[in-house]
């Protein structure tokens, strides 16, 4: 999809964006626009680089914001914080979109501590959200994503994983509020009542709720969500599990399947295997020098050295101490079935969460932090960037092990890297497969095979029945076209909703697989 | 809204569906169609009959009945076992729709027992999937509605409650067919995903997910859903709580809260009055001769003689015996702050279910029954009807006495009518204050008295910023009416995704407000 805005209109609708604005907040440098590229992109293919950034404030401005794009037929490309990345960051679908950039729409409006919420703007942290609940001595946790300067809300409309119970099925979010594309506000669920006292407390309304309508979707600009808050528990226990053998990988998804069914483990584990660790704590070279995959004894030396094993676990328990205890024996005998398996921990009240030093015990206790971010450096330090393929399975260890060596094998001999993976289980019945790929931006054909290699796994991984649960712009299309029951109906009634909605096709033209009438062939459901 | 359907175009379509079905599975004779009404509307009145009844059995037949409708212009009226009762049973919003009645289409099509899940058709009673599980030898547990007779698929989409675990936020529904108003056939989540194996998994898909969509609304008909089952726990303990004072109400909701959001309750509680009890287990008459509402000192015997106290609450464990035991301690403690409060319970292990003799204690362990259905008669006996009034509210025990307040003493003054009330906490933040009125549909003054109460609680309690959970059909514009947010922009949103969808407006014109272009005046969003 090659969609041109035309330099006049754009000129014009630039205009009246900085009378509204003014000029500080409406960016158009290409120094400025650089900071809001898809960031592991090889710079010299820029396929996605927005031609302008507005940065409004209020609500207000966003509907007006929307009010002029529609007014000059321009296309928006909306986000948080922006920060998207291994799925292409803030960068718009459509090159030389106008880039909509909520971050300095950043207030947390409410913490209500005997219910258990906060009210956020888009622009809010999870780093901003915990401060505010710190900083009113609230006895609240909050479910923190693997990087702390995402976007709460950014997070949540992309479906992305929180790790504390309520990351469980993604469960925090509760009562939104949506500018729509022709600058109305609405308020869904209990909101839409004014007055109402239980917007942020009951997840649904009279009538059809459309919350999740406008996650990974085009339809509307969130610009209020609630999220649920989880009181202190008496006592925290960060656990690890290790294996020491490739296929454990089958026993170690089996056996956290029943304990989670069976609601001993209650939140949002990953399962990690050697170099993806590795990547964490070190550098490819330390290991190996070798082009290509890094050989299986390489992986072992790392496995045994760093003490990471083949796959380690990261997962907790919370609650009442005496219920800590019970189950974290019966996690440890579940675990010992499988030969060298080894499960620890330690135990936290609430106030010694100041004395967790390592930083994934830190995100499962809710305190956000940046430390998982420098694993793009693996092959090239500072260089380093990587996308995300990440399909859907059952939580069974037949399907984890076909995954892994699907993936595996493709990522090895195809893009010639290694196989770095991150099992995600968002509930006790399934689990998301995120497969970092891992590259050195500078290295054109290193990125190329890439950006490939993710393109041939969409389609493979959904020969065998596993789709992704969120795609990168430069896949977008051909992951939602996997989504083909009923010849697309699925997507011709996404469109359907978009050309209802939003009929000039103002917002996030693209977006996951989701055009406009203007920008598409046919498509929409056909009515006699 | 007045629609009517012409005689000519019906008896045409009728054709066309009796050639599809044949004569048997299209009932138009004025006795067949008596099963279809508002089973509790005073007879005379008949403001919401059906014209004919259609008894699909496949998707295909589904299909074919909605390009039937679609071809003449016939509005239709689904309903899975057509259990609504209390809000309108299967009759439908617009007198002399034509009703397709999914009762037929009744197969449980899949359970998995490894991944805990069941597939089953909208026809599918409790009684049902229950008894298929039981068949299979299935070690797994059903949250079920309280009146067993219902539609699994049914009360999902109408957002009633279930009260085992999964009954919190109806968190059991996973992945939903839905035959489209041009007739075609979507899957919803991964469903869209040919040969997909997370469908019934994993609650999304890639893009947005539609499936609250097609909950209280009218946009398709669903034809298959996914619900999940919970493994069966080590213990089983149904728990009593009972309090003596009726404003005992305040502390009961405000330690049940402090408890729900710390995890030690985790399923849906009810905490219900002394009258609403009473008539499960009595006749009015027994107690309280006179007209008007029962007075106080009344229900002070009943609360003492029945040993219902004040206010009871129904409420359970799950889980391993430890776990229940150190729960079933911290519980009593909390509640022994209540003077002369009571808690008790028994605890089962799964090889005794079949020893539980108490209906609520059976529907905690997801066995159906009928028993509650009785709470009826307490006026007439077989002649006794109900309505639902119930809006959603914050769980603190300021809200539910505000709502006792208000909601008991338009009852008593308006339609002189006993206040009978069950709480219920859809999860630890907030809960639906069910007020059943209670009438002898016989007395035509009662009937009307207590319909026009109910139009006044609506617009009353929306004032104080309580909205309603599900409407009846006699005041389900008026209910939708209260969600006003932004020149009902909620509404409007809702109306346009109508005719995007539903052109022809044949789907359930009027469900929850929703109506379709052709039978209202304006609405939708305007773009310029």
């Amino acid at each position: 999809m090659s969609v041109t805005v035309s330099a006049s209109v754009l000129a014009s609708a630039l205009r009246d964006f900085e009378s509204l604005l003014g000029a500080e907040r409406v960016l158009t440098s290409e120094d400025d626009l650089q900071e809001f590229r898809d960031p592991f992109e090889y710079a010299a293919w820029d396929d996605y680089t927005g031609s302008a950034v507005v940065m409004p404030t209020t609500v207000e401005e966003v509907q007006e914001v929307v009010r002029i794009a529609a007014r000059h037929g321009v296309p928006l490309w909306t986000h948080s914080a922006g920060r998207n990345n291994g799925y292409g960051g803030p960068a718009p679908r459509v090159k030389g979109s106008v880039l909509v950039s909520l971050r300095r729409m950043n207030r947390v409006l409410e913490i209500d501590e005997e219910l258990g919420y906060a009210v956020v703007e888009p622009g809010v942290r999870w780093f901003d959200l915990y401060e505010a609940i710190q900083a009113g001595g609230h006895k609240l946790m909050l479910s923190v994503a693997d990087v702390g300067w995402g976007s709460v809300v950014g997070n949540t409309l992309e479906h992305g994983a929180t790790y504390l119970p309520y990351g469980v099925d993604m469960s925090a979010q509760c009562g939104m509020e949506v500018v729509l594309a022709n600058g109305e506000v609405m308020r869904t669920g209990m909101g839409a009542l004014p007055g109402s006292r239980a917007w942020h407390v009951y997840k649904r309304g009279l009538g059809p709720t459309p919350d999740q309508l406008f996650m990974q979707s085009n339809f509307g600009i969130v610009t209020k969500m609630g999220v649920w808050l989880m009181p202190q528990p008496e006592c925290y226990m960060p656990l690890w599990l290790r294996v020491w053998r490739d296929d454990d990988l089958a026993a170690v998804v089996d056996t956290l399947r029943r304990l989670s069914l069976d609601g001993t483990i209650a939140m949002v584990p990953q399962i990690i295997n050697t170099t993806l660790f590795a990547a964490v704590l070190s550098k490819r070279s330390l290991w190996y020098e070798g082009d290509g995959p890094m050989p299986e004894d390489a992986i072992d030396r790392m496995a045994r050295e760093l003490e990471l094993g083949r796959w380690m676990m990261r997962f907790a328990l919370y609650g009442d101490e005496a219920v800590v205890d019970h189950r974290f024996a019966k996690i440890k005998e579940a675990f010992s079935r499988i030969p060298d398996a080894e499960v620890w921990g330690t135990k936290y009240a609430p106030e010694d969460y100041g004395r967790i030093e390592n930083p994934i015990e830190q995100i499962e206790a809710g305190i956000p932090n940046l430390d998982l971010n420098q694993m793009t450096g693996w092959y090239s330090g500072e260089k380093g960037g990587h996308i995300g393929f990440s399909p859907v399975a059952p939580l069974t260890g037949a399907d984890a092990i076909a995954l892994r060596d699907l993936l595996r094998g493709m990522i090895q001999e195809r893009a010639g890297l290694d196989y770095m993976a991150a099992l995600i289980p968002m509930n006790a019945r399934s689990f998301i497969h995120v497969t970092l790929v891992i590259f050195d931006t500078e290295n054109e054909a290193q990125v190329r095979g890439a950006y490939d290699t993710c393109k041939l796994l969409v389609q493979e991984a959904a020969k065998q029945g596993y789709g992704e649960y969120r795609a990168h712009l430069d896949f977008m299309d051909l992951a939602s076209a996997q989504y083909s029951f009923g010849d697309h109906v699925y997507r011709r009634f996404c469109e359907t909703i978009k050309d209802a909605l939003d009929p000039a096709g103002i917002l996030a033209p693209g977006k996951q697989g989701i055009w406009p009438a203007s920008m598409r062939d046919g498509g929409g459901l056909s009515f006699r």
